[in-house]
């Protein structure tokens, strides 16, 4: 079981460290590069060799970021791993076999971190690990040079969606409000994080822009994927998954479908609904489940077939919110 | 010619006045409608007789602020305006003729504010004039309540795109880390603000990515819009204009080219471009002009002629920039 830390600890820690290496996780974002490379950053500063190593390589997008990547020139002494909340989330490991097993120190914002690390400092309140480092570099004596600021700002910009969701806290809007401070470049880092679409982004809207339907009097808004054109657009993961908002996010629509049509032929769907409803109700009943406000399940046969069972799902629990509404008022 | 006044001298304007009547500009925006019902519930809190004042209706999307729209139930004494850059900017005033001519006061952080107002607190480094009334209202001795909070980080939040706008600084944040603090329930604003997509913007987004042509090994990207497809789609104003960034903001893309058909035909096309380009040079030679990011012109002739026209242009500025750089290095 892992020791819980305080900064105190941390700091201290860190102070007595060198030839540290820093391990972000698997399928890295902002926050997991953006944290790690401050903490590199600051750790150089005080003249310790550090550097930064992860299972992937790192985005094109965060190529910007100042990253010093590990590359074997020195033996660490100490493991750090920052936004990694479990051992299985390092990936493959194999370019870090030994360093992932015996991690001294784990920095880290997520509520299900699984203790792996020998201690771990943990605030599942920060909106990103970054938010968390803003407040530790300084207790390290490190000023926040525009660099680290840079590297900061985007792990808190990120996790939050640009300060758009639940996560964000005053704690968050101060911290950003110290790192603008510090100079970091929000003009440009906005526009590098935000601004920018790809290519797989930009075929996958329009395939749901293009399949987008509208049922009972514009409450419910459905997109349909078949597998023939999730092929064709050449489009996967986060691209794909992003898309299941985006029905739900139109004005007046209480409930969102985005059917996917899966190799096998069945039909996975996502279900999204606003206050009024309840995905959990609508995808249970086709033996799916999940949470008030974001469900899914399963249906084999044609198209015609899954269409037509979950749209009478959704009709019943919209019956069964306007029944409610109407017994309030 | 209007006086500058500075906090103090507003606060003790405000407080020694009743009957006020505060007026926004016409189509209503998150700030002007957020500022002036935030001033008109501080006010109302100080037992005075206070209402807002548009000539525009309120969207739809702003209607969950808690507004006292003036329905002439008193006779103003004292006008204020809030967010209203010039006289012209009052709407069409058939529902405000006499209030609109004699403005007492205008609170607002345009730099370009025409000083119609008989006193005038101008703030041009604020992102929003709600910013500025962020640290105005407490001056008033009102403490700021959650109704208060949710008007103020809408105007906050809108005028900002959610902070990742340039107009975004130190102070922004700080801002609106108060107003969580003071009980804005910004889960509920986020979603309602920005999650909420039109018909309108659906049907402007996938007319235009249907259209959507790649040139100059990705470096240039082009939308096309007729006539036709406009009006079918039905789509107009704010929705059309905000299409233009598109095209820019895919990976990769350095030049981004919107052609809007007119009515009589001819080609409106707006030029956006990355960091290498300029913009101006693009339309310039076409006969338009505009700035080195964002530039425009106009070309008459058929599609084929003006894709042609403009597209040469764009090889031209690519050419150049790519020069440059091979000098450079
Ligand atoms: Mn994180
Ligand atoms: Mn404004």
């Amino acid at each position: 079981m892992t020791q819980s830390v305080d900064h105190e600890t941390v700091v201290s820690r860190l102070l007595s460290a060198d030839e540290i290496l820093i391990l972000c996780h698997k399928n890295p974002d902002g926050d997991t590069i953006g944290s790690g490379t401050a903490l590199c950053l600051a750790l150089q500063k005080l003249g310790k060799t550090a550097a930064v190593l992860c299972s992937d390589p790192i985005p094109a997008m965060y190529a910007f970021l100042p990253i010093t990547v590990f590359d074997g020139s020195f033996t660490p002494h100490f493991v750090v791993a920052v936004d990694v909340a479990g051992i299985q989330l390092f990936g493959d490991r194999n370019n870090m076999p030994q360093y992932a097993e015996h991690v001294d120190l784990c920095i880290d914002h997520h509520g299900s971190n699984s203790g792996y690390a020998y201690e771990t400092m943990l605030d599942d309140h920060a909106a990103a690990t970054a938010e968390l480092l803003t407040a530790l570099i300084p207790e390290m004596g490190v000023e926040i040079t525009p660099d680290i600021a840079a590297c900061l700002y985007t792990g808190i910009a990120t996790d939050t969606g640009c300060f758009r969701f639940t996560n964000t806290t005053a704690a968050t809007h101060r911290a950003a409000a110290a790192l603008i401070e510090a100079g970091a470049d929000v003009e440009n880092l906005n526009e590098r994080l935000f601004e920018c679409r790809s290519h797989a982004r930009m075929a996958a809207e329009r395939m749901a822009l293009e399949s987008l339907e509208f049922y009972y009097d514009n409450r419910c808004a459905l997109i349909c994927l078949t597998w023939d054109q999730i092929q064709a657009a050449g489009v996967a993961g986060a691209e794909l998954e992003d898309l299941t908002s985006l029905p739900r996010s139109i004005e007046g629509v209480e409930v969102g479908l985005t059917l996917r049509q899966q190799k096998d032929g069945s039909y996975k769907i996502s279900v999204r609904t606003g206050h009024d409803t309840n995905a959990c109700n609508i995808a249970r009943r086709l033996g799916g489940g999940g949470h008030p406000r974001a469900a899914g399940c399963e249906i084999s046969g044609n198209l015609d077939n899954a269409k037509h069972a979950i749209l009478d799902e959704v009709k019943k629990e919209l019956d069964r919110s306007a029944s409610l509404n109407a017994a309030e008022s």
